[in-house]
């Protein structure tokens, strides 16, 4: 057997992630730090092989189902790609072009979409409170239609982005990190700075800074957490990246002062977002269908965001890095200065410097999104993998 | 070979179902007796093979073309299903993306997304005399197309919901049927009342009770009619429904009353649908480009509906079925009294009790569909499910 | 071996056509003609073994991006079964439903939606000096991409019809000449009346009758261009067509009389465009946001084509050519006289008479576009297409 594959192999060999079959991927501080290495390890494994010109189609046929609330382009095209590597074919739930009755219960739609889906990718992260309860919902009316003999398989849900955490983005951040610097061995002590950062757009996603803090703080890192006053992100999420922390001897800080999170840090992930308690009041208004107290509350934040333009990744900021050098981390699109807009979120000779590592950062998306359906339809990964290499079928077939 | 297998062939060589070779699937009543048995045959076995895990992928590439005229989650998913379980990739025609011109001739756009297409879904229900004849038009030119050499495979047509039939869905729940009481064999005089009921929305296709009527009075069955007057379905179908029961010792009666349909039957099928003689109507009145016609109908029909909300599926009613017990039937989406609408189609403890069996029957359609278009694309399907099975290409490679 | 696709395989490689690999295709003219003659060749042959069952199927997964910036009904579906014989599956890019930041770089977005692209199809042909542009800028981000390590293959581009050339149709007419008149070796001599044409619609792309005098006068035809004072095409188009027929032996004329175009020709391309000069202006009055001025010239060029109703391809004018029966030609859809407006570019009877061969040429254009994927992506087609025969997987499994 080829010995890097192997590796792999011995890698999962060591690692408990048997609960991971016929699970379900919500948020990452719900696995274990076993499950998380296995989805990292799947997802070296699965892009080596295709680097090897060897097919690990593991489905004949199956739907991969994808419903974005959201719109997306790289979500949606790693989605895609995770699924026809492993054999599913997308079919998108557009809920525009559906015959979804008015009151037609989520157990009803999750049924009807799942006679021969395998996965259901879901991002939903508009409303606080409402995507990752969306999420469950649908898991419990699958899980449910399967033990009925409703559904042949259970689909596994996989969360694309949620209110809460993004773990696909996370995780395909941390996959890079550990690549970068050659292995979680040498995480300890690492500083990470998760910094707002100054956009004129209003009410980005929370769920990218919480999954960071969520994610990050379990490797012995030191997790900074900067923002401005009032742009507090989930009290429950800050909770479980002190436990992390506490848990993996590094630390989890929080700061009003971009500078002082930039001090000396390895990584840094400057990014905008939306204060918690302001997404919360607008899921409210949102629900109380009060759409002048929305417009009102949009004006707020943006005048409130204005008086932040300060929190930029400047050249000069990055100057104060370690080594001037700090890894700089984006989910992307990123807000450019003069490039996407005036003022945002980095300078833009900062952004080209990192332009390549942000696209390599981003290219580990779709290979973590395929390791967490193969944990959770394959039994025996181990042996799945073994056996696809000794398959041989090849990806490109081509003299 | 695998008994259960070899069971389903066993019936299928019994059956003489060979001009469904190479033929489309209109209305359940242009099929013979032995042809309907075949696709619940087939379904059936690709069904089981799917749970053996063994591929039923016929095609390695190939397209399966869907045209959605009107909204659609469950049809949809299951053409999707169908498709992608015999190998073929669905290309969505849309046409608010398509560049097909003023004028341009059915005849034209048929023969051009047809030229690698082999299956070829339509859902044309809107509009009365319409969505049937549109069906034929495109069947007739790509079967001059293929007949000039312009087309390499004449692709088949799955009439996904016209203004006559429905009859994917009718099949379906006829499958749920036969399987529900143990086989064809036992349904010899058993009652099924194909209910109107009422629905606060307007203008629900006939093609469902249509479909029900034409089809379930195949099988030696006693099926009633039941509408409040003025809400009758087409006179021809219940002209096919009537030489059906004569010839198959089963009955089929009309009433305008919902209690003595439901007296002792021992299935009940309660759902909305717009008169005939309305239907009719709008479609001429949208010939002639008179929406403000349309609105006063819509209206009138709206309050000829609210005079009928008596027409309900209730507990009071489901109690004077057969022991209490009768199977309860439906296409879903439901109007359930509460849930989706104040007063609807079914008190939701009814719908409730008989959620698992309805989400059952909605599973039998992705199987009818890839029937449907295994019986038209297979020239010997005994000798090609045998032939499945000794390939044993596994469904989902995994150990 | 089959001995028709040994013949296909000997004419292969008589021709230099390596550097195709791991190239793109843009304008036919930038292609040498044993590059143009393979990518026939590769058509027909593709096209051969489709007739004879033979899976083709080079990709076990991948993607194939389309990018649709202006309707698309024949080349889309074109496009999703060239991708599809090959064995990748279709991810529409929907700019409208994408998280496209306001900005955001063709750079960024090109790398983030190739991680597992094969190939990436563009049609974009509205605005002059942008759609070929843009396509350029494509395959530079992913070259770079791919060099850079973030891509592991660089997909290849196929231009699906840009503002200069519209290189898939153009070939798939001329494939259709090609076996229309037995062979390249007959069409010495021969006279093509690429010709303007009457509609009632406006701004219809110049892309086609570009592509024809590009590519019909490498053949040693005598091409003629007709169209009435002011409707001229780039001129660089035309300096490519005259050095094409220079070299060739054939000829490229102008003429503002469609008369004279038809006079004894043997093949006629009759063909609505937009004057280049007004397309153009209509890209600066664009730029510059002047919907006003947009709206003006509209009128003016309505106003200006109807002053050439005359310019039909009539029967009267089709007697004049050769033996009365010229080859007519027509990318589809045409329009219609008293079919899809009162005054088009053909009389009904003309457009009748030829259908089933206009279809035939429209059947060629998955074929050319497979063809062009092919030679992209394969180094060795000769021995890849044996390779695919020997390999004999079936594309329809049956008995």
């Amino acid at each position: 057997m080829d010995a890097k594959l192997q590796s792999y192999i011995d890698k999962l060999n060591k690692l408990n992630f048997k609960d991971m079959y016929e699970n379900d991927f919500f948020l990452t501080w719900e696995k274990t730090d076993d499950e998380i290495e296995a989805v990292f390890t799947v997802a070296d494994a699965l892009r080596y092989m295709r680097e090897q010109n060897i097919s690990t189609k593991i489905f004949e046929s199956g739907l991969g189902i994808s419903l974005f609330r959201d719109n997306s382009t790289r979500t949606r095209f790693s989605f895609a790609s995770a699924c026809n590597l492993l054999g599913l074919e997308v079919q998108d739930l557009d809920e525009k072009k559906s015959q979804i009755a008015h009151g037609e219960t989520v157990r009803e739609t999750a049924n009807m979409i799942s006679f021969m889906a395998d996965v259901i990718g879901i991002r939903d992260d508009m409303y606080i409170g409402k995507g990752n309860k969306y999420m469950h919902d649908v898991v419990d009316a699958v899980t449910e239609g399967h033990k009925d003999g409703v559904l042949e398989q259970k689909p596994t849900l996989v969360n694309l982005q949620c209110d809460i955490d993004h773990p696909t983005q996370c995780m395909a951040d941390m996959l890079h990190i550990i690549h970068k610097f050659g292995g979680v061995e040498n995480l300890k002590g690492k500083k990470v700075a998760m910094s707002w950062a100054y956009s004129p757009s209003y009410g980005k996603p929370l769920s990218v800074p919480q999954g960071v803090i969520g994610l990050m703080t379990r490797f012995g890192m030191d997790v900074v957490l900067a923002h401005p006053e009032g742009y507090d992100v989930m009290p429950e999420v800050e909770e479980v990246a002190r436990k992390n922390a506490a848990a993996t001897g590094g630390s989890f800080t929080k700061t009003n002062s971009m500078a002082e999170a930039f001090k000396d840090a390895d990584i840094v992930y400057p990014k905008s977002w939306a204060p918690f308690a302001a997404m919360e009041k607008r899921t409210e208004l949102y629900g109380n269908g009060d759409f002048d107290g929305i417009d009102k509350l949009e004006k707020e934040l943006l005048a409130q965001n204005a008086e932040h333009k300060d929190w930029c990744c400047t050249e000069e900021l990055m100057k104060t890095t370690k080594d001037g050098k700090a890894l700089y981390l984006h989910c992307l699109p990123a807000d450019i200065n003069d490039v996407s807009c005036k003022d945002g979120e980095v300078e833009a000779s900062v952004f080209d410097r990192y332009r390549v590592p942000l696209y390599k950062e981003a290219s580990f998306k779709p290979y973590i999104i395929a390791a967490m359906i193969f944990l959770a339809k394959v039994k025996d990964p181990q042996a799945t993998l073994k056996a696809l290499e000794e398959r041989a079928a090849e990806r490109h077939f081509r003299k």
